[in-house]
């Protein structure tokens, strides 16, 4: 089973063969997809024959966006939390403890219908590869059954049992380590393909996230790392020196850090979601790309910090308020997100690669960017 | 024909009777919906009987946003200018000349199918009242065509040839203000409700302002005016001097500006899209809102400055980024757009009132703030 989408106004393939920039823009495209793989792309005129025709009427297409970073298996929602931070009100419920207790108490269905909800969510604007992390069970069995669920989903599953120390060992952090390095380890590494943890001042320092990337890998994890966000640290040289494929959030950076980041091949992922919706401090992706820094935007989708699942949002934020440009932004969220959970067969649109592409409802990708907060998806081929 | 909307989880009415508050939130809801008013409303458990159901399922429900500012009459599109200003690169091209061009040029039917699908994209997205302007005219005939054309779509008309000095006078800009005044006011005024006037440095000064609106007023269109967006000026205290329902960005205000606006029954209408859109600095809702001044927000919906069509996304910048709350927020898009249209029938929900509303895929408005970007409307009633 074959199709042709045709008539393609501007095509964004992210192979800068086609015209020596980095989005590989094409006008007046056309693509063949055969059983999930692209199998031609070219010129509309000379398109071959398919057994299913798109007519894309001139509109703009694009690689499905690769959300590299989202927290999606949780219970309860935190509005009335969100709102009273937002109207400079005391709010002195339990933040992520809230999050913590309802995921525990929620059935399997539930958890599964929330983030399956939030996947198709995500795949009507345009996101066709998504990472979700566990996090908020804190036990053995409740990180393991958030994994278990969450492999259903989608094949790239992050372990971050190391997202805050369990409140049930409040008083005894290092056991808590212990526990994620072993017992907890073990139960989830068959679901997982990645280690996380949150390395900041309140949740793990660098002894400890070392500890825990470790164990992950030497379980046949790879590495990733909530890095610098609320303040400066360790985090991110912690990422270059364990080869960490992304280190995410990257708000405060030193000079070193930079230049850390730019000799490793570890991606900075940029969370804009985060700091809009905390009122933060915005990263400087500019200080990062005029350093050679490979950039990624990812949602960060998630119930305290950060519940959009709209990489169209965050690509219009981070050209607003991060100074990047729309094409960088552009290409930061599909091929980008891509690199951040090192995958070369999505986040480019390129004979061999997976046919995941969206249609926009506009003549360009910079109506992203120039038409913030409206739905341009017009349809999602995945 | 009846419509009975029931098992609404939360309905925000804007009607204080119903908890003291200015959002008059009501849970578990219903409304009886009967030729396009409201015939009832109150709890779920009481609701009578209809001719047709529609349950919400328990989602939120609130009333449909009022965008009491948008230009929607207009050819072509600005993208490439856009996309250079965010990259930072220079553009030589005509800025608001290059829209007046391709605006004369468009045929009626470019223009009514533009203007269509921009209304329809705002109706998806929860907008079921729109003020539209002309503007980009600049002639007797293409300013009096342009509103002819909007009339069709909306009876929130605004005649706005005095957007610009047209090129076609640019050495003579006391003649275009004449014209503005006489032959084309005459062509106008049967197809406006409003008169309005870019009041600003490099457009239309204190005492053209005030002979525009006049001479509209005296020709029986009701007054409001774009004022201090750019730079302090005369604009606001004009809007309260001859009683405008609205004074709109609002964005450089002296002390003496927000005490004039809150003396009066001008509104402030903030359109956070066009700072979003131009990386300028946010007018300051909380300063007004402290003083008692009463606050809208609108789209602003313009090819040039601020291409949104998304009253969510306005209402997430400005609780972000100009210190609303949300409860503010959404009062200012549907209420607050009402009173700058000075219409007591829609922005509300309460017997006798239009039958507007939006049930959101959310439990809550506070959704609209607290998950930017995601398309979260449901189904539009109107
Ligand atoms: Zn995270
Ligand atoms: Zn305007």
């Amino acid at each position: 089973m074959s199709t042709l989408i045709t008539n393609i106004g501007q095509l964004v393939t992210n192979d800068p063969a086609y015209d020596g920039t980095p989005l590989g823009i094409m006008n007046d495209a056309a693509l063949v997809v055969s059983d999930g793989e692209i199998e031609w792309i070219g010129p509309a005129a000379g398109a071959p024959h398919a057994d299913e025709l798109i007519d894309a009427e001139g509109r703009a297409a694009i690689p499905g966006f690769v959300d590299s970073h989202a927290h999606l298996m949780f219970g309860g929602d935190r509005a009335e939390e969100f709102a009273a931070r937002m109207s400079g009100k005391p709010y002195t419920a339990g933040g992520i403890r809230t999050t913590v207790a309802a995921t525990r108490e929620a059935t399997d269905d539930d958890l599964t219908a929330r983030a399956q909800a939030l996947t198709d969510e995500m795949r009507r604007q345009g996101t066709t590869t998504v990472e979700i992390k566990s996090g908020y069970g804190l036990t053995v069995d409740d990180e393991a059954r958030a994994l278990r669920l969450a492999r259903e989903l989608t094949p790239e599953t992050t372990y971050l049992g190391a997202h805050v120390v369990s409140p049930d060992y409040a008083d005894r952090p290092e056991e808590y380590v212990e526990l994620v390095c072993g017992a907890m380890l073990a139960a989830c590494a068959p679901y997982s393909r990645w280690v996380d943890v949150f390395c900041e001042d309140g949740a793990f320092g660098e002894d400890a996230s070392r500890t825990i990337l470790r164990a992950g890998m030497d379980a046949g994890l790879l590495p990733r790392i909530h890095a610098n966000q609320l303040g400066p640290g360790p985090g991110v040289q912690l990422a270059v020196e364990l080869g960490a494929a992304s280190a995410d959030h990257c708000t405060h950076l030193s000079d070193a850090d930079v230049d850390a980041l730019a000799s490793g091949d570890t991606v900075a992922t940029l969370l804009p979601g985060a700091e809009f919706s905390t009122r933060a401090v915005y990263p400087d992706a500019r200080r990062l790309l005029d350093a050679g820094v490979t950039v990624a935007l990812a949602s960060d989708c998630n119930p305290g910090s950060s519940y959009t699942s709209s990489l169209p949002f965050c690509i219009a934020v981070a050209v607003r308020d991060m100074k990047m440009t729309p094409a960088e932004a552009m290409w930061s969220a599909t091929a980008g997100g891509a690199q951040a959970l090192r995958r070369d067969d999505v986040g480019v649109l390129a004979p061999g690669k997976a046919g995941h592409l969206v249609i926009l409802d506009a003549p360009s990708y910079i109506h992203l960017v120039y038409r913030p907060g409206v739905p341009l998806v017009h349809r999602v081929i995945a």
